[in-house]
Parts: C-alpha cells; sequence; structure tokens
C-alpha cells in the first residue's frame, strides 16, 4: 500500500511517498480502508520541525476517515463496513487528560493517518455522522473536537452569550458554526473581507477586519455595550492574547488554543488576574467530546467547510496551500 | 387605584376588584404602572386554597410588567420610564435558594402584582428586551425564568442532547423554545394533535399524542434508539413522573416542576437508584438568571407566546380560562 | 480451584462450593489469586431472589481483592505480583454512566469474585493503598465508591457543611470517614447506642438514636439551626426518604442509595419540588472515582472499618451475619 | 473620631491621622466601631502609588473588624451588638465579579476601614464566627477569602489532591489551613526555613526552600511521583509563574493572586497550551464565599496566623513592616 512518511530531514520536500506492506489487525484492532485525511496547522509544524530521532518515518497527519474493511479478534465495538474517523488521542476515551494520553497523539508521538491503511484499536474510532463523506468526516478529528472543547465541554457555552472568534481557521470556523447551534452571539476577525463575508454567510452577527481596524480590542468592546465578550477562542499567539484579554469581560473565558510550537512571545499576566479572567490551554479533547459533537452534527445536518481537496500525490501541495494561510475552513486530502 | 385582592374565602369568585390608595416608593423602591400581568397555574392554586389567616386580601399573581414611573431616595438601578417586569422572588438577587427568599414570592407570600400601581424594590426587577411589548414581558418572570433555570442553568443543555417536554402549557412552550435555541432536540407530548401541531411550528422534532399513546414513554424510548432522553422537562405531577423515569437515559436528568400544592400521588423511588437519575426540583429562580435570559430572548429577537389576552375586569374569566386547561403558552391580563 | 455458585434455586443455602478449573489470562487479561472479598447488601439480595435463568451459577460477589498471579498477551497496565482490586463495574472506567457499563456488574450481570481465581481485564483494577491488607482492600469496590461519588465527586461536599449519614452499614461508615477527611460536620442516625459510640469514635459530630427519637428528622433540624443539612445519605428506602426530604435544606442534596430491588414503598415527590431538593441516584461509581478515593485513602492512611471476618467455608454464615444487620461496617470472608 | 486618610503624595509617610466628625448611618447602613484592621501587599501598593485624584484623602485598608453600634432606618440583616467584618468589595453579595463589584473595594475605589467607625451597608458585613477576637476576624474579608475562592469556590479541592503553595505571606497561609481541612496534601516554598517549619507545624506534607533549591519546580515533580500537583497558589509574579506551569500536573490548575499592580514580568504563554492548564485570575471573593468561609472556620475552631499586632499610632511602622517582607501570616492594626 501507499503511505507517507516524515523524512529524516525536516521541512515538506523531505515527505516522501513510499510503499508499505497492508498491516493486519491484531487483537482488539481494526483495519482502517482510509478515503481522506484533513490538515491542521500541528501536521505543518511537525513536519518542518527537525525532531529526527523521534519521529522520523512516522506517518503524518493525526485526522482522517475510512471504511472498517477488517477487525481483529475481540473486536466488538464496530463492524466491518462501519464509516470511521479515528480520534486524534487514540488513548482518551473520556475523562481528564494525563501523560498517557499525551503520548497518543496521532500523526506525532505515533503514527498518523496519511496511508491508505491503518490498524487503530477499536477504542480509538468513532462513527461519521450518515449525512457526511469521508472528505466532511476527515476535518472532525482535531479542529472540530477541539472547538467543541473549548466552547461546549469547558465552556458551557449558553444561548445570548458573546463569543470572539479570531480569524477563519480549521478550529475558528468550527467554533462559529458550534457557537451559532446553542445560540450565542459570533463576533469574527480577519484580515480579508471575503473571508468575513462567508463567516457571515455562516452566521456570524458583528465581523472586524482586523488590518483596517488595528485596534479590533477596542471595536470588540464597543460592539459589546463596553462590558467584552463572555468567550475568546485565542488562536493567534501571543500577540493577539494582550489584545483578547482587553476583549474579555470580567470573570470571562479565554480558549488557549494552537500548537505545540508555534505560540510565540510573552505576555504579562497580571490583566488576567486583575479583570478575574480565566485561560483555559485547550488541546483537543476526549472520544467522550467527539461522541457528543457528532450527535449535534448529526442532528443539525452541520456541513463542516472545506476550502480545498487535493489527491494523494499532491500530499506536497497541499501542506503548502496550508502554510499560505489563504484557506477558509479546512484542507483535505483524498486517498 | 384598582387592585385585586384575595378574598376571605377560598376561590376564584372570592377575588375582588378594590379602590386603594396609590402606593409611594419608599427608600430604595421604584413605582411601577402595571401594563400588564400573566398568570400562572400556581396562582389558581393560591386563590383556590383556604388559606384565610396568611395570605387574605393579598395582592394576587407574582407575574407582571410596566413602566417606571417614580423612584425613592437611593434608586440607581433603573430609571423612570424604564419598561420592566417583577422577579417572581423579590429576595433573589444571585446564590442559592434559602428560606428567606422562599419568603419573598409575589402574590402569595407577599403582594403581586394585578394591581395597576405596585411599589418594588429596585433590586427586584429586570429590564424588558426592547423587542418585547407589556404583555410579552409579563409572560417571563415564573414560566419562562423556571424553564431556563432547568434546562440552561441546571441543565446545562447542549446541542444534540434530547429534551422531552410534557404539555403545551406555559413552562413548557419556554422549554421548547429555549431547548432549540441551545441546538437540543425536542420531544413534546400533549392530549391534543392541534396543539402538538403548533409546537412542531415552534420547532419540536417530534411530538407524541398521550391519548392515543398512552404508553409514550415506549414512544419515547423508540424515538431515541432505545437509549431514552437526556433531560425531561416535568409538570405533570406523580402520574407522568413514573413514565418519565422510564423515558430518561441512564444518568439521565429530570426537572420536576410544578406548584406547592398540586403535586398529588406518590411514586417508587427505586428507578431513581436503579439508573442513576438526577431529579431536580426547579422553584423558579434567581435574577441573574433572569437577566441572563433576557439577554437570549433580546438576541434571538424571542416571542413568548400568548394564547390570550383578558382585560382588568376580566380577571377571574382569565382565572377561569386557565384552569379549564385549553390553553397553548401565556394567558395574559391587561391593565 | 475453588469457587461458590449462586444456585438454580433462591436463597443463601443455594449457594454452592464446587470445584473449577483455574481460569487462564487471555489477550488483555489478569489472573488474580484472590485473597479476600466483601459482602455488600445487593449481593444477599442477588441470592434471595429468583433470577434463575439469568444468573445461575453465575459467581457470586462484586467486591474482593488479591494477587496479579498471571497477565495475558497485551497487559500493560498491571504486573505480576501486583496487589489489586477489581472495580464493581468492569467496564466503567470513567465518564458517565451507560447501559453497556450496567451490564458489567460482577456478582450479578457478569461473574463475580467469590473463588480462588478470577481473570479480570486490565482495565478492570485498581492498585491497592500500600498500608491495606487485602481484607481491607476488599471493602472498597462498591461501598467506599459509592459514598466516594455522592459526598465527593457529585456532592462537592466542602468543610464546614453539614452531612446527615443514616445507619452505620458499608456505605454508612466510609460517608463518615470521606465526610469527615473533607472537613464537613457529620450527623448520624442508628437505633443502637454502641454503634452511635462507635460512630463517635470514628469522628461523628452529633449522633440521634432513631429508635428513642422517632422524630429525629426534627431533632436533626434542631442540630442545625432550623436549617436542614446539606447533604443525605440516603440508605434506608422509601420510608426514611421522606423525613430525609424534611432534614434538609433548602436547595440541599440527596444521594440516594441502596439495592436494585431493595428499596421499598413510595414517596410523595411534591416536596423536592417545594424545596428545591438534588434527589440523586448513585449507583457505585467509575475507576476514575476509585483512584481518585484511593489517593486520599493513601495520603490519609485512612482504614476501613471491617465488623468480622469469615472463612471461605463460612460463606453462607457471612451472609446470615449480614442479613441479621448487626454489622458495624463492613462484612469479609478470606479465602 | 481618629481616622487615617490617604495622602496627597505616594508614600507610607504621606499617610495621616486626622479627626473627622463621627458618620451616621444612613438608610439601610449600620455604624460599625473598628476594633482591628489587617494589612494586604494591596494597601501598602495603593499608599506607594501616586494615584493623587482618584484615592486622595480616601480612608486605607479592606480589612476590618468591630461591633455595630448604630443601625440605620430598613436595617433587619444585622443587630447593634453584633461582631462583624466588611467584605473587601462591598457590592458583591453573590454571583460573578463584575464591573460594578470592582467599583466597590474598600481602601481604594472606596474608603476603607482605618478609622475608628466607618458606616457600611448592612449588604457588606458578615458575622464573626465566635471563638474568634477582632483581631483574629479582621485578618479574614481579603487574604482568607481569596485562598477559599481560589482553592474551594473555583478549585472543588478534594482530600488526596495535591496542593503547592508559594510562600508564608497572608493569602498563603490561609491556603495551607484551607487545603488541610479539605485533606489535600500540601507543599510549601520558602526562603526561610524557620518559616517552613511553622508552615509543618500548621499541617504543611512537605517544604521546599527555594533559596537553597532553586530548581524547586522539579522537587515539586520529584515529590509527586513526576506527575505535578493539581493545584497551584501562585502569588508570585511572572517569575514564579514560569516554574509553577511546571510543577502543575496536565490539566492542573493555577490561581493567579496577588495585586493589581504588582504582578511585572511576561511569561510565554505556551505551556498552558501544551499541558491543558486552567489559570485563574482570583480577586477576592463574594459576600456568600465568606460566609461559607466562616462556617468551615467555625466548625473547625480555626485560628488565622497573625504574626504581628500594632496599635492605631503605629499604623505606618505596620506597613513597613509590611514591606519588609519578614512576616508569617498577617499583620494586624488594633483600635
Amino acid at each position: 500500500m501507499k503511505v507517507y512518511q516524515i523524512g529524516n530531514e525536516a521541512g515538506i520536500d523531505a515527505l516522501t511517498l513510499v510503499e508499505r506492506p497492508e498491516p493486519k489487525p491484531e487483537y482488539g484492532q481494526i483495519l482502517v480502508r482510509v478515503r481522506a485525511v484533513s490538515l491542521n496547522y500541528r501536521d505543518l509544524i511537525i513536519v518542518e520541525s527537525n525532531r529526527t530521532d523521534s519521529n522520523s518515518h512516522v506517518i503524518p497527519m493525526s485526522d482522517g476517515a475510512g471504511e472498517v474493511v477488517a477487525v481483529g479478534v475481540g473486536v466488538t465495538r464496530v463492524k466491518v463496513g462501519a464509516r470511521v474517523a479515528g480520534t486524534f488521542f487514540q488513548d482518551w476515551v473520556s475523562g481528564n487528560i494525563n501523560a498517557k494520553v499525551m503520548k497518543s497523539a496521532m500523526g506525532g508521538e505515533i503514527d498518523g493517518m496519511l496511508a491508505e491503511y491503518v490498524t487503530l484499536n477499536q477504542n480509538g474510532v468513532v462513527l461519521l455522522p450518515n449525512h457526511l463523506s469521508y472528505e466532511e468526516g476527515a476535518t472532525l478529528p482535531c479542529a472540530a473536537v477541539t472547538a467543541w472543547h473549548a466552547l461546549v465541554t469547558k465552556g458551557n457555552l449558553k444561548a445570548g452569550e458573546t463569543v470572539l472568534i479570531l480569524g477563519t481557521g480549521g478550529v475558528s470556523i468550527f467554533a462559529l458554526q458550534f457557537a451559532k447551534l446553542h445560540g450565542a452571539r459570533v463576533i469574527v476577525t480577519s484580515s480579508s473581507d471575503e473571508k468575513l463575508e462567508r463567516a457571515k454567510a455562516l452566521g456570524a452577527d458583528d465581523t472586524i477586519n482586523y488590518k483596517t481596524t488595528p485596534n479590533w480590542e477596542e471595536a470588540v468592546y464597543r460592539l459589546t455595550d463596553s462590558t467584552g465578550v463572555d468567550h475568546v477562542v485565542e488562536v493567534g499567539g501571543a500577540g493577539t492574547l494582550q489584545k483578547s484579554i482587553k476583549a474579555v469581560r470580567y470573570g470571562g473565558y479565554i480558549s488557549l488554543i494552537g500548537v505545540l510550537t508555534g505560540f510565540g512571545g510573552e505576555i504579562n499576566p497580571q490583566p488576567i488576574l486583575g479583570k478575574s479572567i480565566t485561560l483555559q490551554g485547550i488541546y483537543v479533547g476526549s472520544r467522550e467530546m467527539f461522541e457528543a459533537m457528532n450527535r449535534a452534527i448529526a442532528h443539525h445536518q452541520l456541513k463542516p467547510q472545506i476550502d480545498r481537496t487535493f489527491s494523494l500525490s499532491e500530499a506536497k501541495a497541499a501542506y503548502q496551500y496550508l502554510k499560505s494561510g489563504s484557506h477558509f475552513g479546512k484542507v483535505v486530502i483524498q486517498l
């Protein structure tokens, strides 16, 4: 079978497409014919960082969906023919995150999904909602679960509350969709008026172009009657965090989302105290969250926003496209 | 000014419309020209029960809305001209319910709103959402806050969860509207196909006529893939509670809503244990809940469902109409 | 190996001690040499009820502790030589209870621990705190986890709150110990002054003999300045529940604990509403709760209260002794 | 009456003791004969910062206790003769913090307690536990409520969890005492072995001298089996925060406590994300928290740790002493 592996050297160009023998499902495992994968910024960072010893030749990419084509002994949770997506953390079923969970992240600590066939533990998958294609299902494991964890599981978002969402990448667009499902008011920022128009079409109540409005935190304040927003989905990094802290209300909530090595810069923690803010690091989520989210997605026939789809042989181009930052929603590769 | 008072004897006929001097706002109080009141089943029970010593001559009805026409010394929270609704419990601003709060319920423990003018403490009112008339605003203090408290504050309702709502009275219809705001799936029961049609028009996903389907709890089970619902809004009493317990999932949640003396019959508590159910008595809610709810109502321009409006002189007819049980949503009296 | 099995007919006398081949651990399983088991009231009910078809020949008793003597392929969580206790629900690691979890209760739905050797899934055990003997460790899976779940996980018990504990059986004594660990005030009821003395020695702040004080709920009220307690650990059944509802404060919390078929009688649900009470059915708990509890037990070198220890051949006498109700704390069988 | 006021210029020396007429309680107010006040680091910062226009001549110090000597019209919550402490935020009864609450902080935004007599709104006081002197009671409003809010209200601290407490100032020692009340394990850091001994005497399980162990975060890690602590009470500032983030477990909780202008330096927010940490700014708390805390203090006859007591005329010396940092627990002034 065809499979990509991370190179000995850093960089997208070091990715190689190789032929490997098709894996066999062991006790408790299932064999999945992968049909689509989706890219996250973390995938890019992993490929670009030089961590030769730890993840050279690892199969990249955490997010994928496909069909169960065989099951090992002892498998009771899924059947051959089932349409599934893998969970980002293979060992996080429910409960709290811990050190063991951290070691089970696909496409980094362990092999990922950019292969025609993968074996996964039966506990490491969820059923896809019926109305979703494999491409759409492949967008969920990292970005969608992160957004759900931040706003719904931890954030307890309620109708009438206001959410500030930075940008229009994968997590941000899912956050917009889930916030609207829960009746919240949503403010979106971007540097592109065209993307802001698309966010409005998805339900954004207010939009701010942070290029033409560099003091966007003040614009947010004005939009909330000088109170500040209840939640911020913060994907920007240290630079935007200072402004997000200004844009949130007393006692408000900021979900810190990003990538393990991509959050540069420093912030002054004093205003976190002065405004009694909760700053919550969100790193994807559990299978239990994924299943609760899928129930909502299925009930509302919600469609993930796919920006562009590449073929398997174009995988490097897909990475380059993500790196360019011009996407709105998710970038997908079909297998 | 004209004001109704509860009679020395029990019964709707003992209500009397009398003339009283207009009250004056004392320190921290506001004077409200009441423009509309709404009826709850509790109001009926209070009038029909013979509690002569405790509430004879009390002004009935907890729910009303009007205009602030004067303020006493020390009032800073509201201004003359403000459009307000009173809070059911005059002493429940936020935090937990307690014995002191219980003594501040309007139209029972203390005077209510069925009068042309009332004085209220400045802390005992909320501003009406701009898009609501006085009649619509008057429907909120008891029924809407109860539904919000049950499903949102305590219930932490999330998109994709399933809510079973019994009946189509005031609390039930608000519960339906709030559940839909939060992206939940809603199943409504009623004995009237016509009312079920109206519930569907408001967003109910599934409906069950409990007259033609006496084993409605089994129908609920089938509608939820034999899992049971996540939440039940239980307004029926001991008779329906047994069935609600059957209709809820393991670890599910039942909000027990009703009226202080109107919940007859007995239940076997064993299945509450066997299914790990949380049974939560909900008795209206705090001003903080009311304000959070109003924010959602304002954002969504949500309209309360008024069944029928009576004039002040027809107050007894309004009580009779509520007693007949033929209403869908709220019964209102204009002043 | 020697193993007890439930008889074809109902009753303690139908229990039989038989010889069976020693089981072998399959993939992911461990083989445990059981050293001690402890009895719960549920074990008695299962043996006494005539459920021939469903659990005849099932190995009884959910609670046991022993040494890991062999591990199957794929076992990474425990090592040979580890001292472990089984979890009551073999399939409840963390998260919410559900229908699948309910089918994994040992000593009822599946085989239990009253055998010299048992095989368990590696996920179905916890490590014993070092300071505990096997006898002490065997008391934890059902009674202790139930008490922890009720007061700590769900109850969020805080220092200074008041807990009412009915009786001095297994769950009640653990509830007393855990409540004291969290700085709560504890009131214990019993019909025996001698048992109340022992409860005092374990830290009970106040005790009430419900035989000499039949209106014990009024005594509780007086002890709490006519406010009522914050939490009730309700193990009595419908009869005591009416009184517990009277003894709890507005907005208070009652944990309903008991056995699946042993909670006779009916109650009027009206006061649950009138006092805004939360009535929470508690049915043991997850492994995650068990582990959190063990951490507290280890830190405080807390000792479970063992009332009496029987030998394997005296198992029927142990059941009879539990049935007599004269125990204080737990009844244990050594193997 | 004698009263201190903040000077026109910055600095402790600019504090002046002046004579003012005794205030009279207006509607809803009480007159308190202050008997003791306690110092917080915030008091020092306010006096030392040059904020002439905003709080010159304001009466300093948020924390005080005394006797109610007169009540205004409309006072029902407290009686003449009651022993009370004021709440730090006069307008925070319960619920969430907000902009209005922030404007009601005594000794800064509004007059404080360093006066022989003060008038307070009846809602801005709590009753002192009977076993506490006025000096002890005066230590509670800021430091103790902050520690309770962090660990108990927000932190939901449970027995067996591990808490890391930085330093031995007012908040830290209360945090130590409250953590022990809830059965937690406590690790305390200090630069003084003598203070660490005193912390041990109050129940600290482990202590670390950060002078002799500059990499104290690694020592913490070793003490927790390389897992990290569950909670950190972070009072140090940006410098220690980096280490605290290393010392906490995945998914752990850091309470950020300090003073509005005293939290210098910057931190890299990336590890907050990488470890899924919750960083929670804690700024004192509500009256509801204060009352819950007092219940625990009363039940356990817990004694605040007073380091040294000064007379009214020595107030400047008290500020100097706090500034020196040599205290363990609270610094008090008697009136």
